[in-house]
């Protein structure tokens, strides 16, 4: 089955949610005019459509694999990282100064999302390769960004994120890397990483690995964290390719999915290069300070994964309508002389409008999020600054754990609609079931994203900034009741929106007013929070977006087709997702004494 | 990870829920007496922690593999399975007379699922002999009785269902293989049938399938489908093995999970046997009533998915469980020294009690319904059967297919468990996940089971008996209510079951009202209604369950830490599952206009 890029719905988003008109005033964002922005959309769809999609399923069959501490990548992928890299989407929101083309987020995200709905196995090189772009420019010297950067971002190199190991998975307290100054301003690095995402492959010249490692003085925990660059080559003076790093592949895992992604086990000073024993590594930034980078990055990381969410989700999505609109089976409940194709049975629609609200519900929630970083980077009054990157701060770890629950569930309804052929894997809906599944997971899991929620995000100001974003859905209530007269849809949405928005600030207080006396009864109730604020939050874009299909009906303007789907895909969403929102919250303030009663060997 | 199968919560549900005393009372099930069945339990128990379960991951990266018509079964199976006939396990349930044990199918249910938590791959092949020998049982001649069912339960020989062809899947209605007479009493079959699970393996000397097809006068429809015998090889007078017959193994399928169950494309009547052109068999019972008989098989069937899906559940939370007490990571959010093992992180408590919940919940239901077949078979009062009858109908569907579903979840919440480690096939966690996806999917999918839930269960009668179902639950409600004075826990599941007693209820009004009126909007909320009715009466249970626990626990009987474990995870089902019965019910209610409103080309 061929991806179809949602850009119709994609360009509603970034016009009518997101504001595009607002960003493109943005000082350094005048390029992104609506015609130039379409523009890249619809090349981007192109490209990824006809290199990247067809290539999705020869990497679940024929993954990467390692023979004598080389991997080999599915058979297409070094040709399309190639093609990739000159087309310029590496650079889409990278500094201009540096090859890229210095896009906005909003207009990056689209992009970002069809990559990952073509070929998310792919993706995941270009994803990385970001993360340490961006760490290098938060905290890299002027050489080092010189050195490095030009070459990722015309994809001649690739770049990659090594923090975990085997006992420091979720908690970077634990990391033992040893990093040891050589006196000449260059350190020797020692240690093994686990979990590197493309830690080795054939698709590049050089991969720049940005590295987490302690020197011999640093503090115990995750205060005595630097960040290094450990190249695979060294990089000579002029810019040519040096020594091979004392850095080697031993082995890749064999994984549920995003197989052809090559997941790598780095073993740093074996003492096999040409180098002598230890990988060599350049300290970015200051000493200790590796985490606090880090964490930039894993911010932005953090946010393409939920992105990934979405994709993967739409991907199945795409799949499973086109099965339903095709396979013959069973009379319509309503009567019918012979069988019917399966989309006219009202449970297959279910499924069917359950995936299409999830996804169209978290891209819009993203797409949203992205342009208020971009006011968060680039508006020219601090103020404003400063409340959009707290609005995009509070949402990076709901994108990210929302998108990428929901997506797993999207994927299993996918398989759902099959039928048993969706069990045979050469159909290819289980590929995306495998494939979602590490989304929970990586660029740290659901509970670690609740974590940042409640304790970054809400119980830091005493539920002050979540409570704000209560009464923006709140106004967003209001405008459906002025604006729902007559109609059945907004009439019904404003009703579930209003429940949620009720049910989110119970949760909200309940969480304020426990952090410091129950602070287990809280977290007991970390994800379902994290789930609600992603219900509510999705369910108010959607009803944004009714709003703004009404508006544009009542004026004749835009595709009436699609902007009747959306209101009856919003109308859905209330209805059976929203709906949800009030038994959550119970869970939430009501539940933890049911979590947290047994004791260790009751289980 | 080793699996033990957690007997203790068995018999308590088995003796407190499901009243094995009554049971033992019925005429013919005399031999179930408590100690008999605890006996029996422990053995099997033995049995499949010992022989089967070892063998699960090994069937996993070694599937069962074709060559040359002849499917090769992972090493152990075929020792494995010699040994689960020869312990008798096969012959739990079957009739003494044809070399069963004769025990009630509340005695066969905790069984069956410790054979599918030991390994699911394995347990196909004698859940598919169960069904041909009740097949046979329900419709077979008594020389067919006699001449294939000891061998059956003796475990010498397999049987298998053939329903399936690739024009039809759920609507058999298209079933097109045929069957004509030979004059001689015997019928030639020709056709292809897939995903005929052990339809070909190397475990036994012979094959029984049973075959659906039209013989050539048949009437059009579901209405001309007649079942025959068709054996691998033919067998004489004598009993012994004659011929091989014309059916053939053309191709297994590349699944998502279950890989050691053979998935086998069937060609019948290919011509290489050593009988001719066409495949020889026998008329099952009358021509053109297939269908039903097959029916009274695939509603026990249909139970047995269910209990493969408490299974796998079981097996993921066993996995979970042990994994969050060895795993160190992060500190305790109430403050640690240092690390600690994960099972102290309040999320992922909530996990794990959410994998015990819906675990414990749907094993409760599915025993009580095994109860009440043994009590609708074999009571001695006519309408004491024929309501006990009408209650386990009632329940089937729903043990199907809410039993699969949740099993979906908590094996993917197994996953989410290990972090990163899950993702890694190796580790274990991610066979369940991708075993447990068949479940709502094979005989039937959950659409199907909600259809016969909405249609044959609910609507027939009004919604009469889906409410004298409710009123037995809110009989439990003013249990709570008359024992709970004092106890926290009693209140709080009082409350959250006596609103999920008012949503089912008011569910069911809505499909009766409107099966006739509006009949798309009812079984576009069939599937959420199926889900309701699997929260509700699971919620149900563990409710019985904690006023079972709380009066031993005030009678100083049995174990005190399971029974506050029972207790507590009542508990948790009520705030966290039950907690979301309401919003449910809206989306039943109020949800069809959403689903139903876009046109095809819109998707």
């Amino acid at each position: 089955m061929s991806y179809v890029a949602p850009v119709k719905d994609m360009m509603f988003v970034v016009r009518e949610l997101a504001g595009l008109e607002d960003v493109s005033r943005l000082p350094g964002c005048e390029e992104a005019t609506d015609e130039t922005v379409e523009a890249v959309l619809q090349e981007n769809a192109s490209f990824v459509q006809d290199v990247l999609a067809p290539l999705n399923w020869d990497g679940d069959v024929a993954p990467s694999s390692l023979a004598n501490g080389v991997v080999t990548t599915t058979r297409g992928f070094k040709e399309a990282f190639h093609a990739f890299g000159a087309g310029g989407w590496q650079g889409v929101k990278h500094p201009v100064e540096f090859g890229g083309q210095g896009l906005p987020k909003l207009v990056a995200t689209p992009c970002i999302e069809m990559l990952n709905s073509a070929n998310m196995s792919f993706a995941l090189c270009p994803l990385l390769t970001d993360g340490a772009i961006e760490a290098l420019l938060t905290a890299g010297s002027q050489d080092q960004c010189t050195r490095y950067i030009p070459n990722m971002v015309s994809g001649k190199w690739t770049g990659t994120m090594n923090l975990t190991e085997p006992q420091a998975g979720s908690d970077l307290a634990l990391v033992r890397a040893k990093a040891v100054p050589q006196g000449d301003g260059s350190y020797r690095i020692s240690g093994q990483k686990i979990f590197i995402t493309y830690g080795e492959h054939d698709m590049a010249e050089n991969i720049v690995h940005l590295v987490l490692a302690r020197t011999p003085e640093a503090p115990e925990g995750v205060k005595g964290i630097s960040l290094f660059i450990v190249p695979k080559f060294l990089v000579n003076e002029d810019g040519s390719l040096g020594k091979r790093n004392d850095v080697w592949c031993s082995s890749i895992e064999h994984k549920l999915g995003i197989k052809a992604s090559p997941t790598a086990v780095l073993i740093f000073g074996d003492g096999k290069g040409e180098v002598g024993e230890g990988a060599i590594g350049y300290l970015v930034g200051e000493e200790n300070r590796g985490l606090e980078y880090m964490f930039v990055m894993m911010n932005s990381a953090r946010f393409a994964v939920g992105m990934q969410g979405v994709a993967v989700a739409e991907r199945a999505y795409q799949r499973a309508a086109a099965f339903a609109k095709e396979r013959v089976q069973s009379r319509d409940v309503a009567g019918s002389k012979g069988p019917v194709t399966i989309i006219h049975h009202p449970d297959v629609r279910r499924m069917l409008m359950t995936m299409r609200a999830l996804t169209e519900g978290a891209r819009a929630l993203a797409y949203v999020g992205a342009a208020a970083s971009d006011a968060g980077h680039h508006h020219a009054d601090a103020e404003v600054r400063r409340q959009n990157m707290a609005f995009y701060e509070f949402l990076v770890p709901i994108v990210k754990g929302w998108s990428t629950e929901m997506s797993v569930e999207v994927a299993s309804l996918g398989v759902q609609v099959h039928g048993g052929m969706g069990f045979i894997e050469e159909t290819g809906a289980a590929q995306h079931y495998r494939d979602a599944r590490i989304l929970p997971i990586y660029e740290g899991t659901t509970a670690i994203q609740a974590n940042d929620l409640v304790g970054r995000k809400t119980t830091r100001d005493g539920g002050a900034f979540a409570k704000s974003v209560v009464a923006s859905v709140r106004e967003t209530v209001q405008a459906l009741a002025a604006a729902g007269t007559g109609s059945a849809d907004l009439a019904a949405i404003r009703a579930t929106l209003a429940q949620g928005a009720d049910a989110l600030e119970r949760a909200v207080e309940f969480i304020a007013s426990n952090a410091k006396a129950d602070v287990r009864a809280v977290y007991a109730g970390s994800v379902p929070y994290l789930k609600l604020a992603g219900i509510v939050l999705s369910g108010w874009q959607m009803a944004r977006a009714a709003l703004a299909a009404q508006r544009m009906l009542a004026a004749g303007e835009g595709d009436a087709a699609f902007l009747k789907a959306k209101l009856a895909t919003a109308r859905f969403f209330g209805d059976h997702i929203l709906s949800g929102a009030p038994g959550i919250a119970h869970s939430i303030c009501a539940g933890a004494a049911g979590v947290l009663a047994l004791e260790q060997d009751q289980f």
